[in-house]
């Protein structure tokens, strides 16, 4: 776990790191959520719904979007870190099981005095396909 | 579920739920993200980062955040939906393992040729007090 303070953090900064999207996760995420839609547990309907655009069920999108919270807990900045809010999230390619993600967060600005961090982030999956884009304002302890 | 299409839809509709968030959700939510930052686990690292703010281990934003699935998926619209972006998520006050939030949304507009909703969300807890505000576009099967 990374332990970066405020005044250790560089704009352009660039942390990131790799995680597979398993079944097991999605079953756990349904549990947390109680989100039984069927596009994300039936492939048949996944495929009906996306009218051939999916080509089974789909993972969550807010289970991929939940990697932020790794991003900034773990990475950047790590243990002292706090998010105050999560500017933008744009779903753009499907997410499924067995797709191996990789989280990249840049730090875009510093908001001195308020210790916050503005962090862009680009979700690719494994042939380097951009499923997700984020932006987050993250406190960073002194 | 609801099974609501774009046309059931009404501009001002609002769908609510309640979700008691527990100890088990977050270790769930810790083992399916792997953010193992001490603040949602480590109650006096939790006091001591919060300046006295935060009572104890602070449940992660995120998986508050991740009641929006369920919003969508499962209430508005219900099985016809698919999350295509999350403009705004606000974390405004702290959540504990023990609270029991109440999820509501409210449709505010509808884009009318891209099926998509609008819609507005505010998470309250058992003392009334917002805890989250965001919005999200929902695509809305014809």
């Amino acid at each position: 776990m990374n332990e970066y303070r405020y005044s250790d953090i560089q704009i352009g900064q660039t942390e990131s790191f790799t995680k597979e999207i398993t079944r097991e996760m999605e079953n756990a995420f349904r549990g947390i959520t109680g989100d039984e839609n069927p596009l994300h547990r039936d492939d048949a309907f996944a495929q009906s719904i996306g009218g051939g655009k999916f080509k089974n069920h789909v993972a969550f999108g807010m289970l991929t979007a939940s990697l932020l919270s790794t991003l900034a807990g773990v990475y950047l900045p790590g243990k002292y870190s706090l998010i105050h809010s999560v500017e933008q999230v744009s779903f753009k390619k499907p997410v499924y099981a067995g797709d191996t993600l990789s989280v990249q967060g840049t730090v875009e600005d510093k908001l001195d005095g308020l210790n916050l961090i503005l962090v862009k982030i680009k979700i690719t999956n494994q042939e380097k396909k951009c499923v997700l884009t984020a932006s987050m304002k993250v406190l960073v302890q002194k």
